[in-house]
């Protein structure tokens, strides 16, 4: 994991208790894709399959992340908030699981970045899928902010 | 809590792990309406407000909660499941808090009952809110099937 990455993880680690119960950590990050997992275990629901909710959150921190580094990457600093989340549940999630934030391309980061240098606010639109058994399971799509 | 909301509450504890990690448990059952309860301790984040994760969690599981003690009411036995979820923050949450699922309407109940009982998949639409300090901070609406 590059040190960058490990700016995430430390943020996990530090102040959201949530994500050391879940399991939740950095899986890899390279600038265009951040991916985070996750065990089943405690994210499991009453089908032996994970949990809608925990679903959600790995999907959400996933975006959560990659606005978050991109800030970092640009230099700002600034408090990333997510605005609203959409997600589909397409088929169950029966083992441990990846959350996969793709970057959206560089003209909306350069946007989000602008928006909060000259703003105090930028927002942005990040993706993010879980893929279970060769196929996608979960589609995220969230708003975020980064504010003054 | 009435005999019927403590079976979602048993189901709580029984199935679904992170629930107990949340502090999340059944508030109140009216027919009607359906509260669960959230500390903010466990669900804290950097900002010392809720987890947007956890808002969610709690929301899906009042909604889906609403269609399981329906089922319940119903004497129908399915697998009730969160197809689609979507939600918007509008302000942070600072305190404990609670998810509210308020009933669609008898029609839209009769219609998830039935599409079940005659297809083995019904299928409603529900929405949830969080209030803190006076107003709504987290509108959610999910769409949930009960199947065979």
């Amino acid at each position: 994991m590059p040190d960058i990455s490990q700016k995430l993880q430390t943020f996990f680690e530090t102040h959201l208790p949530i994500t050391d119960y879940m399991g939740l950590a950095v899986d890899s990050y390279n600038g265009k894709s951040l991916s985070l997992k996750a065990p089943l275990a405690p994210n499991i629901n009453d089908k032996q399959t994970a949990f809608g909710g925990s679903l959600y959150n790995a999907c959400v921190m996933a975006c959560w992340g990659f606005a978050y580094l991109k800030s970092i990457e640009a230099n700002i600093q600034g408090n990333q908030v997510v605005a609203a989340g959409s997600i589909k549940y397409k088929a169950p999630v029966d083992a441990d699981y990846m959350a996969v934030c793709e970057s959206p391309g560089e003209e909306a980061i350069e946007h989000f970045i602008d928006g909060f240098k000259r703003h105090g606010k930028g927002l942005i639109t990040l993706k993010s899928t879980i893929t279970c058994n060769g196929k996608v399971a979960v589609e995220f799509e969230g708003t975020y902010a980064v504010l003054k």
